[in-house]
């Protein structure tokens, strides 16, 4: 019985970021689902773990509850060093985690549930509208990330040298977030070759949505 | 003649940040501005800079050009260890990681610019519209925020004990651009009490918009 509880969703892509490290990690944890459209992850019960309502969480036996997959994700890598998310010097780092935050910061909290249900409700913005909306921004980020990976003399197999690290982690949960939108891969074929190589990963592979089991 | 350079605008909430970090750092840098509502940051030099085309963007000598302020910041205190902007444990960096993405992931990258600007010019969003969407993101997130720093232990005179931090960071920028869209301060009195000891700082106060060369 791991110490470690995941809260989490399927198909929330900051959930497929944490078990994609907490699987590289080699770490086990237990799964506990809240189904976002049902608004479980604003039960009291949710709310007593995280007053920001957003999954994930993970929760460490009687320690802490985490919040945020960045810095859940670094604490991971802190806390079980091996194998590395993270490169060796503090140039590279900022490197890798400026990589992870044009997804974690400037794409996916524009694009999640909660910003496509507001346009809805106050703009009546409809379906085709919502991916309009989805696709502007993520191509926005995607341009730039593309831009870097290509032309910056660190990126390698992956984004920052031969091993996967945080940057991969949300390039990999964003694809399958872009792909439900119909996003054209076309333009991004650096991202599109990183996608690759972490996908013929299993910790990758377990991470999916579809391999959860509140899946459906 | 410091070799540090921030491309940054007086006004943006992230360049508040980094203008913070390198002030509790003591670090000297040299200023360059971008009008934002003129485009200098989608020019094209900037964009050779930082493809991403956000400011602030942190050029290191010939070494490196640093983006993201919270990567930016991090390479700070990793760089420049003296007065540390992070907590020593890994659980704890974990709490001021997740303290600081509430503002630097679902509150501000909602509610810059690029977004306001979108929601006026495709869906007809007027001022008063915007204000609407900006008070809506920032009073999610802030009464997260209040509710953590009130209720949990390690809440000092700052964010996290009694020197201030990436979370103070954080805090103190959004707090700056609450007051520019008349969000009413009066739920939040823990992040307010932050706020004033951060304020009280001439690192800080030297960091606000007021302050700064391109400032009109």
């Amino acid at each position: 019985m791991s110490d470690l509880i995941l809260h989490n969703y399927f198909r929330s892509s900051a959930s497929v970021r944490v078990r994609a490290a907490l699987n590289l990690k080699g770490l086990d944890y237990s799964y506990t689902p809240y189904a976002l459209l049902l608004n479980e992850h604003k039960s009291e019960g949710y709310l007593g773990l995280n007053p920001q309502g957003l999954v994930p969480a993970l929760e460490i036996g009687k320690k802490a509850v985490l919040t945020q997959s960045m810095a859940i994700i670094e604490y991971l890598d802190e806390a079980y060093p091996k194998p590395p998310l993270m490169p060796s010097t503090a140039l590279e780092r900022a490197r890798v985690r400026s990589l992870a935050q044009i997804t974690g910061c400037d794409i996916h909290p524009v694009n999640n549930l909660r910003i496509l249900r507001f346009i809805s409700d106050e703009y009546g913005v409809r379906e085709d509208g919502k991916a309009a909306w989805f696709r502007h921004w993520a191509a926005t980020g995607f341009m730039a990330l593309e831009t870097r990976l290509a032309l910056e003399p660190e990126t390698g197999e992956f984004c920052h040298g031969a091993a996967p690290g945080l940057a991969d982690i949300h390039l990999y949960a964003q694809v399958l977030n872009n792909a439900r939108f119909n996003v054209d891969p076309a333009p991004y074929p650096t991202i599109m070759r990183i996608f690759e190589a972490c996908d013929a990963l299993s910790a990758f592979q377990d991470a999916r949505p579809e391999n959860q089991p509140d899946a459906y």
